[in-house]
């Protein structure tokens, strides 16, 4: 995401809500609204193949995870290449991420294995200065930033109306 | 993203690849393919608002990201209910994610603020069974351990046909 800069004020938050819902086998129905700080929404799905026993109607989560960290990178990279002063004929990135699965008793537990992002740029400039470009979108991406540090996630259970803390 | 649990082998890995296009003024084409355990192809795209820049031709990718964080916490919710003997009638899970957002000079900077997810669950079970099921779907969700440790990611950026590391 990028934001104006001659509009935006020095310091902001922004904040992405999302409400879903289970239907069918394994679909889940979202509606994903930024709040903050103006008003967007989005409607989207995601769902299993047979082999998870879902019937492939939408994405799996880990692709649209996969597409959101791709696609933050990349806007950025454009965004700030404007403000650099670096010019971009061409940009393609291809990611790649690993998982590590195993069983535990009935269910199974999962881990981040490696996270690897090349950038393919054609551009006029230096190499130096599409290097400082690819460094400058890194600190400016909201999905870097977010992997790059131990995130705690609050998680509440609704109890006859009223939400618990687990 | 859930595994059939009679089929997968004590361990294995989940991989993920996306190669992501540049077009038009900010919008991001994007095909994610799982190739491991199998092969899944998946095409989607990111844009941005006209208050971006964009022609908001696609969800912003913090959109994707908040979507498919949701959807991978429903996944497993309903793929371990079936394993713990929980019976959901119904599955609503609302998400909310702030980011903060400040200048930095000509660009700016990005870092994550906080994470909360309620879980709507109508059950005939014991609470605590449903307590005990969003436990276990916390460790089997790939986002929710992601995002629970630091992770590197490694960038390549290629110069002359070869790759180099930033």
């Amino acid at each position: 995401m990028s934001m104006s800069m001659d509009t935006a004020p020095e310091k902001t938050q922004v904040q992405f809500n999302c409400a879903g819902t289970a239907v069918g086998k394994m679909r889940n129905e979202l509606v994903v609204e930024m709040v903050k700080p103006f008003h967007e929404s989005f409607e989207m799905a995601t769902d299993e193949g047979a082999f998870h026993g879902g019937d492939a109607s939408a994405p799996p989560p880990l692709a649209l995870f996969v597409g959101g960290l791709t696609g933050c990178l990349m806007t950025q990279i454009r965004a700030f290449a404007k403000r650099l002063g670096v010019t971009l004929d061409d940009l393609k990135v291809e990611t790649r991420v690993i998982w590590d699965w195993q069983k535990a008793g009935r269910v199974y537990e999962t881990a981040p294995h490696s996270f690897e992002i090349d950038v393919l740029i054609d551009s006029p400039n230096a190499f130096e200065d599409t290097v400082a470009l690819v460094k400058a979108a890194q600190k400016g991406c909201f999905l870097e930033q977010t992997l790059g540090q131990q995130n705690t996630i609050r998680h509440r259970v609704l109890r006859d109306g009223t939400y618990v803390d687990i």
